[in-house]
């Protein structure tokens, strides 16, 4: 029996990478060691560091005006670091919140400064620092529409559920941050970009390892990377760039409509998103009740669907689509889902 | 060829740890996936994390009143980490410095409070939050001497570079911590201890990722973890105690032993660090010029003898001797400076 792993994060990895780095942990013969276990100053380090961030370069369609940066930790550092270095002394900032990860964000920020938190960007403070938004709700299974008139203020981005996962325009943006364990490979990274001219405003002078400037000053080498994660993101940006982003756009988008197709077609299941902010990558139901929930879990585990538990704040299903995912996960699901429904709806 | 590895980290990882780690990272048929694919809200992942701090603390021979930490980033963010929990407006701290790193830690904690900078213990601000020490210099290849008198006051050591490498009392420290690149895997993960009682002083209200109390609530999983530092943490501490500590301490000790004899066998080789704070896991030593260093360094890399050169701000040589590091290591090295020694010399 096939097994798919529809974990919200750390989420399913490309095998093929998973395979191409168990490689990379094997001894390199001209090096004396494995990939992880060079010093971050060597050559061999370097080049491995520099190909990563010219295939996201590639992949985010980015010009020289952007800077990206690999930093330990995941998105809940950069909830820190962004307000840490760009909010000084009386400045506000607003954090648009539609969402479990967007408030978080938002809190996180008030215990630097005076933030503004708001629904509607309508509401934003036209004199703050920046609007922080967050593109995908993991929880709630919804996604900011695109087309949302955002106010002309620097936009950062919390991308840690859907980047490289859906058609974006990467250059609309001051500042996008990700967590890596669900589209980009495993946790203890943050991939970072900054438009250079919005870095530059930032705060001198923070402890390094805090301090963007510091990072930036050291060509993103500040201090000992995250090999791992590097090493896997690599092969994963190397997977993306061979099957082309186009590929996978079309492809997420269709695993997504087959699911949703399902989720719509009888009032068995009761999708948690309006139609309108319906994510791709994290899709969410409820059951009539909870005990049918918990006999679907227990199901779908014994037939190889993995990890469908909901969020604890939100209950019910989730089924997290991410870039790893193939097709065939989702026509099972829908199978299993199908098959469910005839003998307990 | 038997190849070595002595850098001085991202340095050699127990080969047994990584064929371990790497059977982590093939699918566990009861889970549908890889040990780097769950979620770590899972009852699996609450097992790997709950073993090994159960490991360290035996390890470290800590009781109840320890709380152990395995926090995403290196000792670089303890720097930060650090002054930002513990000192408030007008609070200081003493910054023992004597090598780079120690500096390092008292530059960071700078840009936060102002820091007390002291070479001996007895300049100690008696008023001051804590004092910072560095156990061990990497570069300068020294360590902090066991019997040096410190003041009374909250006791805060790095220690990324011979944590369970030498014979310590770690019931002696308020708070210590380690990168885990050196002696206890790979980067991306700090290990931090702190006295229960030293922790209740810290402040509250920090952005969550910066903030101990907040890990400290979160029963240290306040935010996704570093899952590959931490399944190789938990084989690396797992072989640690199969081996016995005492085991490794000696053969440690023996190592160092070998080539510090060597070194001062002859006037040809000059060891850098004073004879009483020679450091166990760093060995630093220059030849009469840099011409002979360069040949040195390029014949021990022919000989299979990886990554010895010196830190740029120290030239000459260093082996690194950390845990993972074979005694067979060392008396090929011995062999070969012997050899060239006799040819050049």
């Amino acid at each position: 029996m096939e097994a798919y792993n529809f974990c919200a994060g750390p989420a399913m990895i490309d095998p093929r990478a998973l395979a191409r780095v168990q490689a990379d942990l094997a001894n390199q013969p001209h090096l004396g060691a494995s990939l992880l276990e060079i010093s971050h100053r060597t050559p061999a380090y370097a080049e491995i560091h520099a190909r990563v961030l010219k295939n996201l370069h590639t992949l985010f369609n980015v010009g020289d005006d952007t800077t990206l940066f690999l930093l330990q930790g995941g998105a809940s550092g950069q909830f820190a670091m962004l307000p840490y270095n760009f909010l000084r002394e009386g400045d506000t900032a607003n954090y648009l919140v539609r969402g479990y990860w967007g408030e978080k964000a938002a809190q996180q920020a008030s215990r630097i400064a005076r933030i503004h938190m708001i629904e509607d960007p309508e509401e934003a403070d036209p004199s703050a620092r920046y609007l922080h938004i967050t593109t995908n709700e993991t929880i709630a299974g919804t996604r900011l529409p695109e087309s949302l008139p955002l106010p002309d203020l620097p936009l950062c981005a919390d991308m840690s559920s859907d980047i490289l996962a859906v058609p974006r325009n990467y250059n609309r943006f001051d500042c996008f941050y990700a967590g890596a364990q669900k589209n980009l490979g495993t946790a203890g990274l943050a991939v970072v970009a900054f438009k250079k001219e919005f870095l530059s405003q930032a705060r001198r002078n923070l402890p390094g390892a805090f301090c963007y400037l510091e990072h930036n000053k050291a060509n993103g080498l500040y201090h000992t990377p995250n090999l791992f994660a590097i090493l896997l993101l690599r092969h994963v940006t190397d997977l993306l760039l061979e099957d082309g982003l186009n590929t996978l756009y079309t492809r997420n988008a269709r695993k997504a409509e087959t699911l949703y197709k399902e989720l719509d077609r009888t009032p068995f299941w009761r999708a948690l998103a309006p139609i309108g902010e319906r994510s791709l990558t994290n899709v969410t139901w409820r059951l009539p009740t909870v005990a049918l929930e918990e006999e679907f879990l227990e199901k779908a585990e014994a037939a190889g669907l993995h990890a469908l538990r909901g969020h604890r704040s939100a209950g019910g299903i989730r089924a997290s689509l991410y870039n790893a995912l193939p097709e065939a996960a989702v026509d099972a699901l829908v199978a299993f889902m199908r098959d469910f429904e005839r003998t307990r709806g």
